[in-house]
């Protein structure tokens, strides 16, 4: 048994042979990157009334929550964002966590109490991956936004289960087949579980998401989670559902009893931008051309890609390494993008992630095009 | 197979029947209520410096951090914040989460890198149990706060193994034997993880933690986990272990790969409480003479009951509507404390749990400790 820091080294070499190291690079309160790479789609992270409902809560509650939801934890600010984004997305009832991913391990496992099946997409997020782990339900994957694979491993199952998706999937920024499946899980008693983390803010309605987009907002059988972070531009994840279903959470959910509260300064920004994404279609209608506009303009330089659904874009790389070079390579030209390779990418493949950031400017947002297409492998 | 929101209602009623229903009241910012129920034990939630910090890098860089910490959202104060944890508690490095159960998450799951058997103190912390479960590993569990018997379980064990305790218990406040089970740990080549939430500020020289004051700062084979949401009065989780170890996590980690940034100015926030903390001395003092008077007054009125280790008393309740009654009569006093009971507790019985906060004033502490006494079943 050798020493457990010269395993760590070997196998930071193996990764680094692959091409496979990570780099954090801290950016500074003075960069002025051109930002292709984050999930702040409508460029509401500094809008000025998320910025300012933040700091009068900041000076009102101080900085943390102090305790856990149940505990100290929970404060009123908690309480409106919950109703707001109920309201917003037509369910019955939300319930706010720290984390998109704490929400989504809580509903796999909470499922568990009613299900003794998990059917998961192929390119399911990490989270959801990690909530079926920890359910301790038996999982069957199914092949992406597939509801025909899904009806048949349905079909083969006697008890109830749960159906897990995206609805626009983080790494490729494809669209899932919402009224599909759910037409396929109702038939059957099943659950479905809609990560809309990627498309809450973005499509549908007032941007109340994918779900809502598809005719299911408010559907008894289904239960959607998102985060904070990205539309939103703060941070923390959602549960909305049925109230039996949060009512559930409460009492039940690891993730959320024995975890500190969200900060009342980070929650009071998040129900600011709330307020503003609702009535932002002019920023949806910006990012929505962008998104477009950059695909097609791919596409003439013969990189393959599809119109993305809601803010991400991917487009393939020949490999790790050419992935790395195209992305330094833009950032070193002042144009941050995204750089997924394996193990983030479901299909084993790298490639450029690209996200559209309505907030970005007109003249920055061109410039940052042509650089994309002139750093090209 | 019935309809599961009717089972979800089922499931409820029988929680509410073992008097296991949870209710979450929102505080208002109005709020004046003595606080001994929440983690901030210094009183740093709401000192000048740490919202003065907030504010100042809201202002910067906006709310939220846009990304996950390896794309846009790393800043310049999350890598300051890493560099003084790293000082502050005498590790090589340190790695922040967004929460501390993602960090204790991602710790166990990285051991199993190196690791072929988990040794799991009995007392442990939700998240360290879930890091268990979803790390794959083969779980021991260890009787509490007992080094013989890790020891036993070591010798029976051919491989590595990775032994998980807390250092202050989050439900009795009770001290683990950090010394004696780090001797047992190196002398089998095991590693020790140690989860320092609540001795952190606490404990050790000029608050470095639990760790550091049992002599084991900076040893290559402990790795310390903690929470920036209790005596730093933030939000967020830290793992503070080798370069090596950070480093590993940092490419493999998939609560810190796939989750976005804690925001900046909640960083930034937490940045100036360790610098607050560092030098709190007083706050300590304050701290550890409340909680000692606290236990002993207690068991003047004959409750079971030791000295707090750190700030976290645990007082055994007759059952779980005599907890829930107690903690309910000291609100509507006017004082907060803790109810805890299964699933929380991890021998099934209920308790008053109170937590010391040094920034609570003489005269609120007094009367709180009138008002927890007179509320006594």
């Amino acid at each position: 048994m050798g020493d457990w820091l010269e395993e760590l080294d070997r196998l930071a070499h193996e990764r680094a042979k692959a091409g496979l190291t990570r780099q954090l690079r801290p950016r500074s309160g003075a960069d002025r990157v051109v930002d292709l790479a984050g999930n702040d789609y409508l460029g509401l992270a500094d809008h000025p009334r998320v910025v300012a409902a933040a700091r009068q809560a900041l000076e009102t509650y101080g900085l943390g929550a102090t305790g856990s939801r149940l505990v100290r934890g929970s404060t009123d600010a908690h309480a409106a964002l919950e109703t707001a984004l109920a309201d917003w997305t037509g369910a019955e009832s939300a319930l706010v966590f720290s984390s998109g991913y704490l929400a989504n391990l809580a509903v796999v496992r909470a499922v568990a109490s009613v299900c003794d099946l998990v059917v998961s997409d192929a390119y399911n997020h990490a989270s959801l991956i990690d909530g079926c782990r920890i359910s301790g339900l038996p999982v069957r994957v199914a092949p992406h936004n597939d509801p025909d694979a899904v009806a048949a491993l349905l079909d083969a199952h006697p008890g109830r289960a749960a159906v897990i998706t995206e609805s626009v999937f983080s790494v490729d920024g494809d669209l899932a087949p919402l009224a599909a499946l759910h037409a396929v899980t109702s038939a059957r008693g099943a659950l479905l579980i809609v990560d809309d983390a990627h498309a809450l803010g973005l499509l549908g309605s007032a941007g109340a998401g994918g779900v809502a987009a598809a005719g299911l907002a408010g559907a008894p059988d289904v239960i959607v989670t998102a985060t904070l972070s990205k539309s939103l531009g703060g941070a923390g994840g959602v549960v909305a559902g049925p109230a039996a279903f949060t009512r559930h959470l409460i009492d039940t959910g690891r993730t959320f009893i024995y975890d500190t509260a969200p900060p009342p300064a980070v929650v009071a920004g998040v129900l600011a931008a709330v307020q503003v994404a609702r009535a932002a279609d002019d920023r949806r209608a910006v990012l929505l051309h962008r998104g477009a506009l950059i695909a097609g303009r791919l596409r003439e330089a013969g990189f393959a890609g599809r119109d993305p659904a809601a803010g991400v874009l991917s487009v393939p790389a020949p490999g790790p390494e050419a992935a790395v070079a195209w992305a330094a390579d833009c950032r070193d030209h002042g144009v941050a993008v995204g750089c997924f390779r394996p193990p983030s990418t479901p299909d084993g493949s790298s490639r450029l992630r690209l996200t559209v950031n309505a907030g970005v400017g007109e003249q920055d947002f061109a410039r940052a095009l042509t650089v994309i297409l002139e750093c090209a492998p």
